[in-house]
């Protein structure tokens, strides 16, 4: 029997390492296509490219080895999906992954996440997906945890599959291995950034603005919550759908709208 | 006592005639604050800029008279409701509206669109929020329709209020006034984007790619769908929320997977 074909991306770009972590996972499992972006794309959300021309770049000496085939390309985490489901592969993946992203993606992250957008892209189409992400933002982050923790939810997202349309946004708390108490399936924290911006002059006079803020759980005491299995030193594990309806304030809206 | 204060965006850019038209509705229920993307932001979901300095240029004449305040952003949608909200403005506004957009943000289109996460950014602020769109791509798309039937979602809106991070999605059907049957609260149709990419070279050779696909409702016969509603010739209205969590999904990943 042929190896799984997995297909990976993240949004941190082709040459991070939480991307060269993520390869080492997945090269025992399957054989591996890679389509990341050529630049970081963090907070790009589920971004695609209409308006310019799509690129990709084959590399020729992969860090993973021979074994290995990897593009570069010049859009969004989610085009690298969509351009690798449709274009790149003749068949359909049995799994994509994306990440290890540099930083969490729980809570309302998930909203803003290009690693999230990504995985979620994937399981659109049909294909079960897993987004990864260590709750370290440095480029030279220590991803040993996650390649310890992410075999065995890859080899069970692969064995018993994923409700249709959906995938699994797993965060990983920035502790050694032997500190992570397990994995905690869980759900969404309602959680909020509490922004401001930081007001500049550049050298002509003209005003410009950086985005800073602060994250705030909003129910830090309820503890089915990835943030809390996070802050708690469990890898959080939610299952995403794209359906956004809220079920119920559409009964309220009809009962009291119409 | 004042007249509300509503914060107007878009993704289609501050030349938009969807915005222009967006802000006819306002004007006679609010003070209006209008902060738009400098240029088209289609596709770009809940993308915000922090690798670039954003900026903020006040218009001196804006179409909508003097009592009109419009600031057009180098940003994305999102970013200009987080400016708009934390920067130029000193108290919250009671209403974010954005839009018109042009072309549908109905079913899984919601995922994509810029002009929905403008307004989830603002419900996530907690400020009720609505994001419109009409089923009509073109730049000279007729709005007189949306204009009819968006003053009293607005009116409901400020009188009733949103629960907490709510933002309502409305969709009008591209229909003279008169044949629009009404309006529909509903829930997001489950379809997909069967997509390909249009495959080209340039004149040095080097292949480049655009993406083109076809929307397809995966439930054509639920009658309880945005699209059904727009099919049918009804304006839809579903309310969103930010918790993506599968909690059906949840509930299997507990019992088969620990």
């Amino acid at each position: 029997m042929q190896k799984p074909l997995i297909l990976i991306t993240n949004d941190d770009g082709i040459r991070a390492k939480g991307l060269r972590a993520l390869i080492e996972i997945a090269k025992p499992i399957g054989r591996v296509l890679v389509v990341a972006p050529e630049e970081g794309h963090s907070g790009e959300s589920h971004a695609i490219t209409t308006q310019t021309p799509l690129r990709l770049r084959q590399l020729q000496e992969p860090d993973g080895g021979d074994e290995v085939i990897m593009y570069a390309c010049n859009g969004t985490p989610v085009d690298c999906v969509k351009l690798g489901m449709t274009h790149l592969l003749d068949e359909q993946p049995d799994l994509v992954l994306s990440g290890i992203n540099h930083g969490s993606n729980a809570s309302i992250n998930v909203v803003y996440s290009g690693t999230m957008a990504a995985a979620q892209e994937a399981s659109l189409s049909g294909t079960p997906a897993i987004g990864f992400s260590l709750l370290d933002y440095s480029p030279d982050a220590d991803f040993s945890s996650v390649q310890a923790i992410g075999g065995d939810l890859i080899s069970k997202a692969l064995k018993f599959g994923l409700g249709n349309e959906i995938c699994l946004n797993v965060n990983v708390p920035a502790l050694p291995l032997q500190e992570i108490k397990g994995v905690k399936f869980c759900r969404q924290a309602n959680g909020t950034w509490e922004e401001g911006y930081d007001q500049r002059a550049d050298p002509y006079g003209g005003k410009y603005f950086w985005l800073s803020g602060r994250y705030s759980n909003n129910e830090p005491d309820a503890t089915d919550t990835d943030e809390w299995a996070l802050s708690n030193g469990y890898v959080s594990v939610v299952p995403v759908q794209p359906d956004m309806t809220s079920y119920k304030e559409l009964e309220r809206l009809k009962r009291e709208w119409q």
